[in-house]
């Protein structure tokens, strides 16, 4: 039997100056796990940034439980003997970014994120997957029983390269969307009810793909929350609503959305997008959502630019020596993320069930076998158990369907390293829509050049070009 | 055993001036069987003209067979007994095909054809459904163990209402699309390997959902046909190849087409669409190879405007009348349709292989069950048997996969008469994909403003505009 | 949203000894629900003496809640309103189940329960189905939202028989022998590990078909308990081994087992059958377990005779008047069963995984959809959520397909009555293997005709009789 | 292209007395295919009086073809380039064969064959396996293109074993079970329609496994076959029936049957039996129809021993050497066999439906997919396309489900070499059912023992027998 005062923790991406963080806070604040960190990044400098801010946390008066942080130089030293391997990766840098999100842009397509689907999501998958592959590789020859958490996008893509490359993995994928749309869910039932309740109070049926996850029953007691939708709407659907309390942050804020996306999709499709509108939307014919300029604002949410992430990237490095020196104070605050939870639960200390992204074995009806999809699991003593989450109503199902044969297809065409394929699968985007294939090619072409420096070891793409 | 001397055959939609008109002479050239057909028609004097002529067929000097017929005044009287019904309809008139077709123009959404998918489809569709619920209830009251063949489109449609109807209906539909791409297969044979061959020689593998068919494999005796396309689009591609001669026949042949899209598709696919270019192209992005009326002069086909058909129609009524009373002379002509060979086959007279919509029972794998779909089956003594068609390469099954749910998901939603449900199918066609929702609605709402005198009695079209 | 202080239970089966009395006190024991409990049954006189226990119960100095026991004169009147619908009845009677258990026995077929596979189940499951039918119509006419829960044998038959006639019930059936599974697995984990725990403490697998339910993966923290049973059959696969001590119980208790066959089965196929010993070699071959009485003596379980049965309910009906007058003093005492846990958690009261029987959704792999299977789920506001079970190993699910066939075709024969068909199930039945056809035949004619009193309604007897 | 008059044909088992021989007549006696034919046999003087004889009937004056008959001292050389691989061997000699048929019979087990299924077929499926993945290995290395035509018993486990190590292979099993049914069907139709036909000429529905295949549909023009069975047996199930005419054949020839068996179980399940009835019995209970050899007298067939065969051989041997050597003249005599034809539909000469074994891709509904199944295909132009055959009614499909379940469950034990999960699948047999494990652990031992020659390469029998 493990013992829990003493583990050992990957963490793949250990030079993150988010991720690693909030996690570092939420592992002090847990008083019953116990252990050594051990950062890896191919950012060595970062990772040992990281390592003193890891240990400053572990030994602040609030930390409930003892950490130690360590800096390993390969991967194999990071993953030896590893009961939890923690990833969290920046696929190229913001450079690469900038193209995935603005390239397109010329030919009038806007992505709010731009990293799951859409030309952006395609181009950060190609450089995604050949690095996972060699995770994949590097965990079942080193540790093939630990538990394998990913948090990098795009997630789908991530663990299905996971599971293809080593089917018994023991991978999932969590991402916090769906806890936002829970949130919201609450405070349906506190306007219509006035009924007060943590989203961990109330039940829903989760059933889609990351980021355009949808929730089609939800239940406090015997109340059916979505009964209550109608209601709802009626008051915030054109002024839209915000669970964080002001409806016009995203005037300011590139994160913030009012949800009159996500109430809009009700109104046509009875069931709940379940994610942050900036993301369902990436998901739908770009002329639905993302015309232009204008109609983003009409619908209340914000594009995120990449010049904005440098610029707070720039911001944390900063914060980041500033902690790691001293001369910034550390504070202790436990975040609304669920991973050292799961953990818990996976090493038999509670049962927890909660949103993830694995391999489709039935849990979600009527969608292929293996392809990754995201649904409650029950976390529990080594064991994690997919729920079964049925079948959304016919029209919002196909709207998931389409999606997910593009992001399955998508796998699999960069796993061939096929070009063409992979174009395919770009044109076939629903943010793409409104492409002819010349300029969707042309698109194409752009967004390689742009990014060749992460795809040159992979793609032939020298000869697609002289095609 | 039934006597192939006295067979009797329902003709429903029986005033047809086209097909009805090749049926009589395809029976008239075949030997084997006689009988009497009744013709019903809402339009009862079509069908009395179509009367004489059928007669006046069936005495001509060059018939080989004994045929009579008769018209039929209700449904009932048709049906009464028949060993087959065809079923050969125009739902509504060319008023409303011209809403069908030329209304989505003003949007920018070109449509060859207009009535299979797209906006013009989803339309059709609406007008058809009704009309084929009753027609299954009457043929599942009067004459459960007949044989249906239906020529009408939206062809899956029709097939599929049948069947959800009258579950245990011997249905199938027929459609010629296949035929002239197997006669393009025989001229690639013919060009690259100077082996002349007819269509029925070779083995295709037909695989799809109605002029979205599809041909994987192609084999005359050991020769792989499919092999040989890449040597023949390198002569054709750039030019076009047309079976019957005239490359450019497109020009002024509003039905006519020079493969080009066919050829493309390959190229970009691995796969044979398998149905003409005016077809295929309606089940894909409408940017992709109708964007304009340049673009489709680049890809050689031509738009079939409603106002030919109805010129050409009256030029049809013009000879149905001097046919009826002799004026014009009777010449028979065999067909290149297959309707009477496949009607002999079921009487155990041959065997034969040939594609048809059926629902889909696993003939094509990873597709929807019950699902109509478009595949090879053995016809033979009393029975229609699917042949395994399995499954299109990854990419263009996705295509129709995506069409597939379109067409189940409108059945469906009509059934419910449930427009809401109609314009989430409506705004999801491929042909739509530029459109925005608000520009969509608007659309749909034309549409069903100028077709409403076939929609009134069933859908509650005044309660939908004053949502 | 309900009021839990104020609930409406149906028991119908009102007037049993046994469960009826072991929830009422479950319910005494509970704090958090009150109401009111209408007893039903068709020996009324039965269901007042309950009710008077009943009231008895709740006014017990140690009651912890409001419970108000009423009898309904009608079916109807029990249902209207109901919250939860309990069922626990005997189809028949002890007369009836003589015939099942003993008449075979003519035949060297030995039946340790006889009432949910083998001849004995197939009899007992003509009886039952038909009263099921009825009591699903009626749940579907009167209470149709409430929640059922089923504790009647055989437990598949009749959980089918309400989800075929009416497919929108929330029923499940509740069965407690994986529980005593789970206390042998913990007492492996204390044998081989010294770690006591109880059974709610690990988490198990649950997977099969009731009474012929297997467990294949058990783990308490990073433990897996599966791998320690090695060591613990060395020690104890010769003696046997009874959780409750006594390993030599069987010889005078009818209900008691070594666990020997659980032993022999994990020996022999690698996962453990996770029911009573008694049960699981009803599925099985009879020569396996079953051959004669000195066998069963040697793998150390017991035949339960219903003449026991008949004297232990002669004293269950003399404490019942006794309890009932006053003469016996009620004394409060919680039971192992988890029905008022499992209410409660459907209230949304907490969340809870058991093992239930319901139509499979994907919950086991590779098994018909809509077969009544056992498995986890999770209960919790208003939802019961199957979890995942995957897939037994090829020769263990084998075992379970085979008799999984059987139980959904004994109930589409039950459901046509047509004698026939159920005669092809019976002889095809594991517990008949060594019948010849003749013999089966008789066989099942005459238990057919000792039961007939029950079955005459329903199926054509006479003339099965006369073929 | 194929050059037709010049093809190479390898015969795997070229030593083979009897169907070698009646291949040879069959080639001799088509006009359309010319080549040689490379015989292998690892008794390499048997191929070598084959190779005389071969090319004394290509020499015959009746010969309608040119044939060359080779000896191939390898089997890399006569695989090299071959257009068919025929493989047709005895796996063993009569020296096992002997104790597969016969031990069994010492616990009461009767074997009318014994090669397939049953305590016999477990035993020749053991040794076969590791020949044929050795067959499948060459067959992918050497000639991957080459259609591969299987004759050897058990049929099903043979076409498995090539298909899992080589799952591109073109190879299929040829039967003539189904031939006979078929002829029964067109005698059914003399006797109560008085309409004579040949087999070839009606449409049967083929549906099950190898030897324990069902047709459940059989139409001649429009007539409904099935329909005629009630008649037909009310004349004949009591004193059998034979198509060749003498119903008592079986008291003196241990090949014949007098369907009396294949009669009881359409009236049993409906359905009808299609292979002979000393195949059937062995899918079923022993104490169905071979309880003993009074019952087997009356079911009027016969047990076929190996004693029988070996005299059978002596007696071909003789003829062997007389052929060979000129002695005896050769006849030349078209048999009923389908092979010749199939490979010239192949060769795209014909178009021609055959019952077949290949893996399940659809063609049996709720069959595992893979599993292998027979059923009608297409053969046509270089493809064999499976045709739909849909589901036997519930109780018959179980019957096939079950025995399935063993023949998949077999092979993947024998894949692994695993002599406990054999011995799982062997107790598991119909034709153990009256047997005790005890005994059966004994019989499956004697039964390995008597045969170690051929199994101490590939199982680790010493570690078996020391358990």
């Amino acid at each position: 039997m493990k013992d829990i005062k003493n583990l050992k923790l990957a963490y793949i991406g250990g030079g993150s100056k988010q991720w690693a963080r909030i996690f570092m806070n939420d592992l002090a604040l847990d008083e019953d796990m116990c252990g050594t960190i051990y950062l890896y990044d191919i950012d060595n400098e970062a990772a040992k940034l990281n390592k003193e801010i890891g240990n400053k946390i572990a030994s602040h008066k609030d930390c409930k439980s003892k950490w130690k942080y360590e800096v390993s130089k390969t991967i194999d030293e990071a993953l030896m003997g590893a009961d939890f391997v923690i990833i969290s990766i920046l696929p190229g840098t913001f450079k690469e970014m900038h193209s995935d999100v603005h390239e397109p842009e010329k030919y009038g397509i806007y992505q709010p994120v731009g990293d799951t689907t859409g030309p952006g999501g395609v181009l950060r998958a190609m450089r995604t997957v050949p690095i996972y592959e060699y995770f994949a590789k590097k965990i079942k020859e080193i540790c093939p029983e630990s538990y394998v958490i990913n948090f990098t996008n795009p997630m789908a893509i991530c663990v299905k390269t996971l599971y293809d490359v080593f089917p018994e993995i023991k991978a999932f994928g969590c991402c916090h969307e769906v806890f936002n749309t829970q949130d919201f869910l609450c405070a349906v039932l506190k306007e219509t009810l006035n009924i007060e309740v943590k989203r961990r109070e109330i039940y829903t049926n989760v059933i889609g793909i990351n980021h355009f996850t949808w929730i089609d029953k939800a239940t406090y007691k015997d109340i059916n929350i979505m009964s209550l939708l109608d209601e709802f709407l009626d008051r915030y659907y054109e002024s839209g609503y915000s669970v964080k309390g002001d409806v016009d942050a995203y005037k300011t804020n590139p994160f913030a959305y009012s949800n009159r996306v996500k109430m809009d999709l009700y109104k046509r499709y009875g069931a709940l997008g379940a994610a942050g509108d900036r993301h369902l939307v990436e998901f739908l014919n770009n002329n639905w959502y993302l015309k232009d300029k204008k109609k983003i604002e009409e619908w209340k949410f914000n594009l995120t630019s990449v010049d904005f992430r440098i610029n707070r990237m720039e911001q944390r490095i900063k914060d980041t020596i500033e902690l790691a020196n001293g001369t910034k104070e550390i504070e202790l605050k436990q975040s609304s993320e669920e991973a050292v939870d799961l953990m818990k639960a996976i090493l038999g200390l509670s049962t927890m069930v909660s949103n993830v992204n694995l391999p489709n074995v039935g849990q979600i009806k009527d969608l292929p076998k293996g392809a990754i999809v995201e649904t409650n699991a029950l976390f529990t003593h080594n064991q994690i158990v997919p729920l079964y989450a049925g079948k959304l109503n016919d029209e919002a199902h196909n709207l998931v369907l389409r999606n997910l044969i593009n992001q399955e297809g998508l796998y699999e065409a960069i796993k061939a390293r096929d070009l063409n394929k992979i174009f395919n699968i770009f044109v076939n985007q629903p943010l793409c829509s409104t492409l002819t294939i010349k300029d969707a090619k042309e698109l194409f072409k752009s967004m390689v050049f742009n990014t060749q420096k992460y795809l040159g070891d992979y793609y032939s793409i020298f000869s697609y070009y002289n095609q």
